[in-house]
């Protein structure tokens, strides 16, 4: 059988004041009314059974996940009472779908982007499954071809072509530098690294036993319990905090990668969710219920209720209302924005987190 | 005696979203605290007894007028169902001193702008008093000598000196143009008109006869009923809109102007706060209980509650937060702010007006 997990974890401090430490950007309602976590799922339901969708997220937004995917079987929310990166998330989620399917193929999605048309994906994630069912000791990754040098991604180095799409990876390259991007894009060898997998969960299990032996050792006896929540408890501060790239991916051998042939879009600050948003004849992105605009061009308005944000001559503005704080930012200083959020815990401690 | 009233009439969408039709500038707590009505009667308070001080504002506002001058008589608040501008608020109000005292020596304020020193202010006050109760048919005026050629303002054309800081009025200038602004301010010879008068009440009401018969003759019978909003109600939607400068003060022959020796500081509008207030390092004026600024220049930030204001990489920004609304404005266009209103009532009707 064919099982999923979505990692779903991050704190995401880069859509404050939205997001906040118990509510993360992937339950946040941005794109017609849905979350990023609301539309994984629903990407994927075509192609996997909701009782063989496991969601791998942090603890504390267990409850908030359930409930909003009430689709999905409760036992399926996992919850880390820390972060551990995603080699932990990935053996986590591999050794519960192992105990309940020694022989299924294991999809890795993320809820972090906007990914569509949705049936070219599926088409995607078909192909792939296919090409690890076809090739069992294979480990697949997607990828997506660069549209411009991004510095803030991964990039993977592929080689032979091994069937529609699909190819031989060279190696995983870091987050390059702009000069290093350029040359990977202008190359036309490079795919950006979407941090998203297929794979035999037999296989994956071996590659966890034999590069990350601590991890995949007391991950198995974890899965085992009859208490998932204090094993996990119990375990996961001891377990190595380490990407399933660097512990994993750029390690094996047998490493494929296939191509995304989709648009995958980032929302992970505001000017993003202007990309993928409908915008008025002014360029302008509103999320927000009740809005009123006098020349004013490029901004990005969100407000999670109904109060009224009223902009007079502003350009290139971000303004985000929540109930108890709003945001004002110029939209060229928005990288900024963990910065402020650092100066807010020195003034206000937790509050606002 | 002396008595005074202070005009609290206007709306004020000027400082939208604060002031709202049902809350004028006048009651907003602005100034460290303190609303520019609460401040008005202070400033005044030693040179008149409280129950010897009117206030004539808008029908709707006066409970929250009353509520914001406790100390005052609650009849000392007078509610004119509709404004009929300055002319017919003067004259309720000289109609309603002259019943309680027909030599009074009667004083009319404003409470638009902030005033300071008082005690400079009320030198001023006291000198006009003296000079009409010297000169019992004189009408005199305050005058503020002019920084800039303002053009929003009336200017008045001074002779004569008659005493310290005592002038003989030659005439009354309308709003000028910027060029005639100019030469009014260069002359030497002109005051900034303030809005604000010295007479006794016998010779203003003889002027209203004189100029205005209709309003004086309708207003002495309003004072003089036993239901004064009743009559009110019936009388005011009969009186001509006219304001006293254009009735009385550019008609009357005896009229002296009385220098200001103080500053006299407009909050008609967002930047105008600016000026009157605390600013940090960063020339920030922050009205507002929570706020947190990274790199932010020359902003003005208020809010009547203690929701958070974050403002990141924001230069001339004036940002104002209400329970239901938040503006965000260029303060290089917040003289279109009547405008956005204008917007909100075609968009939302009345509801954030």
């Amino acid at each position: 059988m064919r099982h999923a997990i979505i990692m779903a974890g991050g704190a995401g401090q880069r859509l404050w004041p939205l997001s906040r430490t118990k509510r993360p950007k992937q339950l946040l309602e941005l794109i017609s009314g849905k979350s990023l976590l609301a539309l994984a799922v629903e990407r994927i339901k075509g192609l996997f059974e909701p009782e063989n969708i496991l969601i791998v997220t942090n603890a504390e937004y267990a409850d908030a996940v359930a409930a909003a995917v009430p689709d999905l079987p409760a036992e399926n929310i996992i919850g880390e009472p820390i972060g551990r990166d995603t080699a932990n998330a990935v053996g986590l989620g591999a050794c519960v779908i192992a105990r309940r399917d020694p022989e299924a193929t294991m999809a890795v999605f993320t809820a972090d982007h906007i990914i569509r048309p949705v049936e070219s994906f599926c088409e995607s994630v078909r192909r792939a499954c296919e090409a690890v069912e076809a090739q069992p000791d294979a480990l697949a990754t997607f990828g997506i071809r660069p549209t411009w040098p991004h510095t803030g991604l991964g990039y993977v180095h592929y080689g032979e072509k091994l069937g529609d799409s699909v190819y031989k990876v060279l190696s995983f390259k870091e987050k390059p530098d702009h000069f290093t991007a350029r040359r990977y894009v202008e190359s036309g060898q490079y795919f950006w690294n979407s941090g998203m997998f297929v794979w035999k969960v037999r296989t994956i299990l071996d590659a966890l036993k034999a590069y990350l032996p601590d991890s995949a050792e007391k991950l198995t006896r974890v899965a085992a319990s009859d208490d998932l929540g204090g094993a996990l408890a119990d375990t996961y501060p001891t377990l190595e905090k380490i990407s399933i790239d660097f512990a994993v991916m750029e390690k094996a051998t047998n490493v494929i990668v296939v191509e995304l042939g989709c648009e995958w879009l980032d929302v992970g600050n505001w000017p993003a969710l202007a990309t993928v948003s409908e915008m008025d004849a002014d360029g302008n992105t509103i999320v927000a219920e009740r809005t009123c605009l006098l020349d004013g061009e490029r901004n990005v308005i969100v407000s999670e209720d109904d109060h009224l944000i009223a902009l007079l001559g502003m350009d290139e503005c971000i303004v985000v209302h929540s109930r108890d704080a709003t945001l004002v930012c110029n939209s060229n200083e928005s990288h900024r924005l963990k910065e402020l959020v650092g100066l807010l815990r020195a003034k206000y401690g937790e509050q606002y987190l």
